[in-house]
């Protein structure tokens, strides 16, 4: 059995984590503290240089990182259902809406950016709450006028793919930072539809053994 | 034929051009002058609502965005030379480290980016050059530790992939910004070779028709 270096509040983990529900493979979860900084001790680091979650140890030990790689690893190993479709143009359409969130928004307001711009910048709670809005709604914008285009219950689809599986973390990293998810009522309503679907709500961070 | 809507300075873009390069596919160029503030017009921000560049118009009339996303779209259309492997291990490892730096490092030094901490956090020009050099520094530290496993030319591999796709135009980046490249010894390696590679010079920054 693979088994998933994660935590139950890391928006990176629980992409993984619905990516495997939704494609029904169970996993072994092993949590590393991140409130305790256990992503950058040596035993960690020796699972990734980076000091980040997820690893995902598949079974001949191959340790893989970058939850965006892990999510293509799992697409090609496991391919039912597909995260992404078989088609080039539709396939780099949906990739695409899926890295704004995981280039422009996530890793620009991520732990370690917080605290350097608390450490060095000298920003407070409500400058990194500022920040983080910033870059949520920068991103969100752009990705509300791509979903406006379509009908569908997800974007650009019927059933939920890699796109829903970087949106949903992200929205619920936007409620810990107050973002007004009215200004997207698009990307709400696709939040709203993946809240009711079984793998989405097996993955949710307070559904975690490590969640307090 | 193809249009690609860049920026000779552009490190998005200039991976796009490496991909197109190596690939051997010529395509129209169009700039997008970034310094005059460009992407923020009207007419960019209907060819990608993020206000980015690259854009790929595809002969049917998509517009492609996202140069990873992009990068794929050319990957599965025109599979030869391929940038990423068959193999889903090896191609989730050279994806992983290709998005150390598309996730973790170019999005956090981008110009936008650097445009907020100038105005909203008070930095000036050497706070801006650390805040660059901090995040590159990281990246590249993990990177170099990956690295220094494989003897291989290139990352993992004998001939170019993805990865030097993005690690070409973070280099020329870092060197912007003062990096100090001794300190990561494979990765200066990497970019030797790649800088005596024709699909490369070609796609430099300084032989594009809108440098100056």
């Amino acid at each position: 059995m693979m088994t998933l270096f994660g935590y139950w509040r890391s928006s990176a983990s629980y992409r993984v984590r619905i990516a495997l529900a939704l494609k029904g493979i169970d996993v072994n979860h092993v949590t590393v503290n991140l409130r305790d900084g256990l992503q950058k001790d040596a035993e960690h680091l020796l699972r990734n240089p980076q000091g980040f979650v997820p690893v995902l140890v598949i079974e001949d030990g191959t340790q893989l990182t970058q939850s965006m790689a892990i999510l293509d690893y799992l697409d090609r190993k496991f391919p039912n259902p597909a995260l992404l479709p078989e088609d080039p143009i539709f396939r780099s359409k949906l990739l695409a809406a899926s890295l704004v969130i995981a280039t422009d928004i996530h890793p620009i307001q991520n732990l370690s950016v917080l605290k350097y711009i608390r450490a060095e910048h000298g920003q407070d709670d409500g400058g990194v709450k500022n920040w983080a809005q910033h870059w949520i709604s920068n991103g969100f914008t752009a990705l509300e006028k791509t979903a406006q285009q379509y009908e569908t219950p997800f974007l650009m689809t019927e059933v939920p793919s890699l796109f829903e599986c970087c949106l949903i973390p992200q929205v619920y990293n936007a409620r810990r930072f107050d973002v007004d998810m009215d200004q997207f009522p698009k990307l709400s309503a696709i939040d709203a539809a993946c809240q009711e679907h079984s793998s989405f709500i097996a993955a949710l961070p307070e559904h975690q053994a490590d969640a307090p």
